[in-house]
């Protein structure tokens, strides 16, 4: 086994995931100089504190505190960017790209804010950037489309992929507590950041999405033009309504494409699903996406969205690949995407669905005056936009004199939807801004 | 686009799947040419009669009945071997590798009877062989295991491998129907072949399970050393005594791996699920495989498992590997992970779990005569073997002074159950072979 070739790899971050690809990279070493006929070595560990303590336990010769030492070391084929932010990662990941390195990382946000110049470096030297860790963590969702499912094209994909808003709405339904007190306990058990505005606003799930829309539609789709609502106004009531209506909650990032008319929809918005449906059932920290293929039809897969281990498995899969490659030359494999929109017989790239195309079905909560007439005035703004009202629920709200109305619609689309609920913003009789969710009868 | 070097394609067979690759390869094909930068061509197609009426417009020069002579073909890169059986497709597969082609198989029966064989072959001369289209069609199970989850070992990997069981024992569940009425339905809708047995007696399933075990573990299990036990004695009863206890019933294969003791068993087996578990909510001809993983815990997918498209989805997604392949040289990808047993930290390959060893809850239908201590009896010959009782439903039988006794026991072994078995059977007390089923309590 001594006599394999050797493979380097050098790790930036030794953080949660950078510690877990160390840990399970030790195990696989064995089978990969079984199955690939080669000896993989973690050469160089980029840190930022040399001296800080860590759970597993790096040479102190291999570590460094320069990442772009690492990510320019001629020694090193393969770097694992595992330091998350757009900033020194992005350079770090240009450097080594620009060498004709193969690039592993785990950073949608950075894929999402400079996916294009990255995959230009990657085509321009030679260089190879593997993401498989960037969405959904542990379930090899980036193989499936790319490879797995390469005769389809995808009228829609939805799915959860965002663990800690998953646990919070899972939490939030099964215990009928509020977003407040869960979001606290989840912070305590780690399962949410300090700062969590990232995940439940929903610019993480955007930047997954932004991730997929590209692999499987060939188009940068920018958060900012996508409909991003995160999951904080949601309350114990709104469960209950749902449930009443047959519906559970799931906040999910929604990417369809409409071939005939050649558009492209990226959103994300919690969203009532049917209580039965499979995704509607997957609980606490996991993500689960079905993925519609023109071909093979409904898809589904399920698993461990992030977390050191499930993570790692992605990681390590990525530098299967890359041995893979790199035991020939570069360019083995699949290529991402890209040339799809403008390749395959879909003929140009999609533009992007105007509001006014993007259809769904609505739940509508409103705090209103208890007071006569205010349905009424509600149904007539509704019936103006032609927003026809499939169902009503009326019950008392938290505050005095006050009312909850909720309303679910027919299937309507953003555009009329924005516009009726300004007016009923404006309206003296609402008391808060309306919340409004989509429902996802994906699969009626 | 003309410019672009052409790989040529044969396929052997052009029955339902044969069809469906050559009606959607139709569209891939500029996909292709932007992703890889080659032109894909089905240059031969092999029938068994020439002038038969079909679906598709394959040209008359293309066609031939010789399907060795396209295997042969020095013009041929690529032959996706769709006939099915074991005895040409045998000599076809054999003969294609042997001249260090790619040969591309959707036959699960071939792959189980004569993979070790194949493989070899393969390896001597230089060819491939890729099988995504061989288990559950459109889900790309097999690159994920070869591939994406090549991090990790699996202690279990469990699910519906065949739709046409999965679609008979669906029907009875919801219809409360009979085996027979539902199978002859299935039958006339096209959902079961005209011959059941292979599928409904969990042959099918078995050489699915062989393949998914030799992936997995690197070991071919023959079905003979398996339990494969079918569907056929199941009656809607026995989805209302489930019910009763919290379970629906599916026909799952079970490859289970314990890594201390390094045995491995391989079952097919009607399965009690907890009610609420995803694989028992997989309904009509739909597959669905739980696959945990050490490293990344438990995931699941979900999708069709078997018809044209499907299968032929997973064809091309094996074409697009074939031709990543090819645009380098032979030997990239990951291969299959045979040596995973020898190479891996798992040290030597596994030895089979001896009957003892294979651990289940156990549902038991009795059909005993009504008399007074027949349960007694039954329950002393149980608690001989060890076998602790954990349920008792006793109702009247179909036939006249005939009762129906449904058993449920906690945690016992195919060794002592098999005896307990032997021995009910002989009670002149018991009129009919007990009907045993597994309870799957996987996720407990």
């Amino acid at each position: 086994m001594s006599k394999l070739p050797i493979v380097t790899i050098g790790l930036c971050g030794l953080g949660t995931v950078g510690q877990g690809v160390w840990k399970h990279l030790a195990r696989s070493r064995a089978d990969f100089a079984a199955r690939l006929g080669v000896r993989v070595e973690v050469r160089r560990v980029a840190v930022r504190h040399r001296r800080k303590a860590r759970g597993v336990a790096v040479p102190a010769s291999r570590l460094t505190d320069d990442p772009l030492a690492v990510a320019t070391d001629p020694g090193i084929a393969i770097v694992c960017e595992l330091m998350g932010g757009t900033g020194l990662a992005r350079r770090v990941t240009l450097a080594a790209l620009a060498r004709g390195k193969i690039v592993i990382s785990a950073n949608k946000a950075l894929i999402c804010a400079h996916g294009a110049e990255i995959f230009a470096m990657a085509e321009k030297h030679g260089g190879r950037f593997l993401f498989e860790a960037s969405v959904a963590g542990g379930i090899p969702i980036i193989k499936v489309l790319r490879e797995g499912l390469v005769a389809n094209r995808f009228p829609r994909i939805y799915g959860i992929l965002n663990g800690t808003c998953n646990y919070i709405l899972t939490q939030m339904s099964a215990r009928q507590r509020s977003y407040a007190s869960v979001l606290a306990e989840a912070k305590a058990l780690g399962y949410a950041e300090a700062d969590e505005a990232l995940d439940v606003q929903g610019w993480d799930t955007a930047h997954k999405a932004c991730v997929l829309a590209w692999l499987a539609h060939g188009v940068w789709v920018r958060p900012d033009q996508m409909i991003v609502e995160g999951i904080e106004r949601i309350t114990p009531a709104d469960f209950h309504n749902a449930a009443v209506l047959g519906y559970g909650i799931k906040l999910l990032a929604v990417i369809a494409r409409d071939f005939s008319g050649n558009e492209l929809s990226v959103g994300v918005h919690p969203t009532l699903l049917p209580t039965r449906s499979v995704i509607a059932n997957v609980g606490g920290v996991f993500n689960g996406i079905s993925v519609t293929g023109d071909v093979v039809g409904p898809t589904l897969y399920i698993g461990r969205g992030a977390g050191q281990d499930a993570t790692a498995s992605a990681v390590i899969g990525d530098i299967a690949d890359a041995l893979a490659l790199l035991r020939l030359d570069r360019g083995a494999g699949i290529p991402p995407a890209a040339a799809r929109a403008a390749g395959g017989d879909a003929g140009a790239a999609p533009s992007l669905a105007p509001a006014r195309h993007i259809r769904s079905r609505y739940y509508l909560r409103l705090t209103v005056r208890d007071q006569p007439g205010v349905l009424a005035r509600v149904a007539s703004i509704m019936a103006r936009r032609h927003i026809s009202i499939a169902s009503v629920i009326q019950h008392a709200a938290e505050q005095r004199d006050a009312a909850s109305l909720v309303l679910t619609t027919h299937e309507s689309n953003e555009h009329a939807m924005d516009g009726a609920l300004r007016t009923l913003a404006r309206l003296r009789s609402v008391l808060e801004a309306p919340l409004l969710l989509r429902i996802g009868d994906f699969d009626a």
